[in-house]
């Protein structure tokens, strides 16, 4: 059966945004370099339509991943800012633009019902109201023989983790201090993981992937 | 001069103790797996006086680090559990036992003077009631050309990172999500470091060494 997977990026004070994060801002004051080195990788520029980039140890990382994943998750605020009429508005398209870097199915975890939006590039957006496992099931099902990643925010990632539904972790130190923000993970039961693979990359990023321990 | 530095563990989600400490469990509950690397380690068991233990990465992880610090300094609550009539009391000799693992002069920042302690095994304690800086200026005397650590707590690591004070900081990584408790530095001001060093034990604890960017 195809895994649950999921990777996130973190300062090495343990917080994946940082602090007074708004609508314009979602990654908080200084949270923008806890993902400089996906910005500045071939791949992740690639995949958002993006020219040039560097070809290093943390595009690699990216496409790796990318590979293996047929379908993914994420909750609302991942699709959309703030709350409230949009989330069953039809005019409401998300903020990852007509083309969004997924290029494959994306459920929503959401509480207001509407019809799957079908992007340019790959990407549709299905909006589920039944919860976790629901939508885990269809994503499988959307996967096929590849894996499914839950793409945040950690809110999500906590869920499926608390709900022993997440195989692997993969967790990108950034080598940057925020001195306060959002943590990594919310209630999550203790838990022990394995670690698989270390990715050392020269931007000073290094990504530990995790295999949950169950 | 000789570098100031720190080595602190912590888990994925970025606790260096777990939830709800107490005096006879300072590292709270599940805390202690977070130091499990060490206390397997050869040369932890060693400094520690204590039989056995594993030659792996870790411990020469550890004796690597040793054999540059020539001096230490920790907050009070590091030498001693709790506060208030201890702090002066000369029957008071810390939670280290009469033959303390440092093994080197360490210089606790407190509020209440006494009068050194001389221990077994090269551990002096001397009481430092003047500042952070202070205590710095006698621990790089006493260090000659090697270099000082900031033993802890993540209070103490986080004044002087706070003050501009710290060269080089280690953190290891270890394969555990405590789900809450103590966060690795507090109020600590944004920064960026420089990523030197990376040791992958089979332990599945990894230690990456960083230069704080001044």
């Amino acid at each position: 059966m195809s895994k649950v997977i999921a990777a996130l990026s973190i300062s090495l004070d343990g917080f994946v945004a940082g602090p007074d994060p708004t609508l314009e801002d979602p990654l908080g004051t200084g949270g923008e370099q806890v993902h400089e080195w996906a910005f500045a990788a071939f791949a992740w520029r690639e995949e958002h339509g993006l020219e040039g980039g560097q070809a290093n140890a943390d595009s690699e990382h990216i496409e790796r991943l990318r590979a293996r994943v047929g379908a993914g998750i994420m909750g609302r605020k991942m699709f959309s800012s703030g709350s409230g009429p949009w989330e069953d508005d039809p005019k409401n398209r998300g903020w990852w633009g007509e083309d969004p870097p997924f290029h494959h199915h994306v459920f929503v975890l959401t509480q207001h019902p509407r019809e799957s939006l079908v992007m340019d590039g790959g990407t549709t957006f299905s909006f589920i109201t039944d919860g976790i496992e629901s939508a885990l099931e269809q994503a499988r099902a959307a996967a096929g023989d590849k894996d499914v990643q839950i793409h945040g925010g950690g809110s999500a990632v906590s869920q499926y983790l608390a709900a022993g539904l997440l195989d692997e972790i993969t967790i990108t130190f950034a080598p940057v201090l925020l001195g306060s923000g959002t943590p990594l993970l919310q209630d999550v039961p203790p838990g022990r993981l394995e670690r698989t693979r270390v990715t050392e990359s020269p931007s000073g990023a290094i990504h530990v992937e995790y295999t949950v321990r169950k």
